[in-house]
């Protein structure tokens, strides 16, 4: 007989169903056990009245059962799980695969367990269908922004991660021994993305992106996933920013429509957002800051980590709206390739996206002329042959262009109000650790 | 007002648009200039009856022409381009970015350069129509390898590349300095597959994988895409190959159905399948290769490749298909996970579905019991503590399981019939190249 998924089982009522699974729970009353059993789509009851081979039954063994289904009576109906109203009356039973012992209680709401503990056993904490609920979200988040983005006449790629040279920082980089070489690990596909605008005009991909941050902070890891987008033959600058706004549109509305119950699991509201998402040049929100709050930022050039939060709260007061486009950064502050604001040529035609006091996207115009970007990449300090391939592309004709670029991780810690950005990543990676953590080497 | 896309102008006749995109050739008749423009939906005619500016343009600049639609007489219809019925009559132009002088001629049917030369120019060559028809067809690859296997119920997993042990091969491996640690680049990204079968059951991944080969061969990079899967709860190792085939035909009807035009330019043909692909044992094909060669290599662990070749041939005549699984490779050959036959434990049940003399496709079943793992862990020379994450998942009970995995570039030019893998890759990665070539450094 073939197999039945657990969210299958609802309609079945008085038929015999095998199902496949994990002990989730168990919980004896007398001589009869019952079992929740879990696969991929949802938790079951299964009684087992007299099987012998039940006795041994423990959390995580791996079973296929045989069994009836039945309606359970009105008062046993358990309303927390989506098949609360049917039971598996056990005919037989058969063991796939024994667990060890558990480290800690699985078959509870929450795990009861310090971070570092859920790292050191990923493998079996990744069950738990609160974790679980988080990569739900995520795989929600990446195919609408590529369901949305093809809409749109992107078109996907593929860019390397291996790169012969160092774009946007110094020694926060991964070295590689590449053959007789030396060649580093990407901090982002930048570079590779603009020059494809070159051939497709509109592109998107998702790219590891690595930083050799020396630091272990809530919001860091050494390895995350980059949802990059980069187009061609613009307007303007606004345009990117309202392609950004259609974009996150879309996610909330897939988000709303599949992932209600993974975000009811973590009490999470999707951000509010007005009719147009506000606008604040850098020097506008540091004037708000200084008129709320007495802080003289104003000649800073950067945003703190507490005005972000500060413009936040101003945003969703004034505007009633939890996200905001803060533009214009300062030209020396921003990578080579930004795009000056021809009014202003001391600001850029960029923007950081913010929301609930921290950054999601980050984007703008890229400066599409070749002997401009030729000049700027020696006035950063690195030489143009090691951008050859880059500069190649505008050499030989680009288009007015601009994009932006969200984190897997970050947004789904933002909507799901993560605490920290590891609990987004299935096997996060930091200074301390990958997978297990790390021992220093003795000097 | 607005820009018209080139593929859209086919209804337009009569009517004024703006198109934006590249010159891609330009011919003078007298006085009259007429360019073909290019945009990402194809190829259109413009001309030039007497606007002053358009005498400077050049191939690869990126213009804005604002012109009437026009029918073109009968004996001038273009049967070459989607296009070819119609004209722009110029009205206006204006430049968008130059273009310097092209170091060959990119206005032909097929780009007259070496593959060294392709390469180092690979910003401006992507964009001839041949080469973004092989990203065309492989990202039809990859997203019909994603929608298939999400409606068989697949969950996307997104993966890390960056791990703390070798677990498939000795000295192919790249090494990274990770702070005060080493560690390296994933050489695939089974480990983490096998792991989220404990968490989804049935999981796929696009992920990077990296191998070390101090080589240079027609069929290999250092940095490729390969497409993973990974099922739980299999009923036996035939159900993996029965979810290739599924997934093969699903390609090739998407194949057929969005890329036809790109296949023609090619001349290239899907391969012929019979109704079931064929599945012969490792022994069966070298019996079968003796008896029609006479060359006995019945005693060797592995196929060379002109036995892959001989096999392709034999099964193409006998069976009509071009595709064939040959299965049950020694179990000294395979990984420790690899699944031995209980019938006949020195053959695994693994697979290779081999296509056009070469390999497509590998996978098999996994073992699936932690001590049997942990003991082949020190049988194949590792520490279990370095598997510890790995290891876990099958500590804490899974189910019969097993996967498969193609290389993106692989099939893509195997699909295409490219002379080379480096064709199938937008920016490929060698030992003597990064995007540019690598200078060796002096001793």
């Amino acid at each position: 007989m073939q197999r039945t998924l657990i969210s299958k089982t609802l309609n079945k009522v008085g038929q015999e169903v095998v199902i496949e699974g994990w002990v989730n729970t168990r919980r004896d009353h007398g001589k009869i056990i019952f079992i929740d059993l879990r696969d991929r789509t949802g938790l079951l009851q299964v009684v087992f009245l007299s099987l012998e081979e039940a006795k041994n039954l423990r959390s995580e063994w791996v079973v296929e059962i045989t069994g009836l289904v039945k309606e359970r009576p009105e008062k046993l109906v358990n309303p927390k799980i989506a098949t609360g109203k049917i039971e598996i009356e056990a005919k037989s039973l058969k063991i796939l695969a024994k667990a060890e012992e558990l480290p800690f209680d699985t078959g509870v709401e929450n795990l009861n367990v310090s971070l570092p503990v859920l790292l050191d056993f990923r493998s079996l904490s990744l069950r738990h269908p609160k974790n679980r609920a988080v990569f739900k979200v995520q795989e929600t988040v990446i195919s609408s922004f590529r369901e949305i983005l093809t809409k749109l006449g992107f078109t996907e790629i593929q860019v390397p991660t291996i790169v012969p040279n160092i774009t946007e920082g110094g020694s926060q980089v991964f070295k590689i021994k590449y053959f007789e070489n030396e060649a580093f690990l990407g901090q982002s596909p930048q570079l590779y993305k603009q020059i494809m605008v070159g051939v497709f005009e509109r592109v998107f991909t998702l790219a590891h992106a690595y930083r050799a941050e020396p630091s272990v902070t809530t919001r860091h890891m050494t390895e995350y996933l980059g949802l990059d987008a980069e187009m061609g033959f613009i307007r303007d600058f606004d345009e990117i920013m309202e392609t950004v706004e259609i974009l996150l549109r879309g996610i909330f509305k897939a988000m709303a429509e599949e992932c209600s119950e993974e975000l009811e699991m973590f009490s999470a509201v999707l951000p509010s957002l007005s009719d147009k998402i506000p606008r604040l040049k850098m020097r506008e929100a540091q004037q708000v800051i200084f008129e709320r709050t007495g802080r003289d930022n104003r000649n800073e050039p950067d945003l703190e980590p507490e005005d972000e939060r500060e413009i936040c709260r101003y945003v969703l007061e004034k505007f009633k709206s939890e996200l905001v486009f803060i533009t214009h950064y300062p030209t020396e502050k921003r990578p080579f390739y930004t795009y000056p604001d021809p009014k202003d040529p001391d600001y850029t035609c960029s923007f950081d996206l913010l929301g609930r006091g921290l950054e999601w996207i980050t984007g703008g115009q890229r400066i599409n002329d070749y002997q401009t970007l030729v000049d700027n990449v020696r006035k950063w300090g690195n030489k143009p042959e090691d951008f050859a391939i880059y500069l190649q592309a505008f050499k030989y004709g680009m288009p007015p262009e601009g994009g932006f670029c969200l984190g897997a991780e970050r947004i789904t810690m933002q909507i799901l109000g993560l605490e920290n950005i590891r609990q987004a990543s299935l096997f996060p990676r930091d200074m301390e650790r990958i997978d297990i953590r790390l021992s220093r080497p003795e000097k």
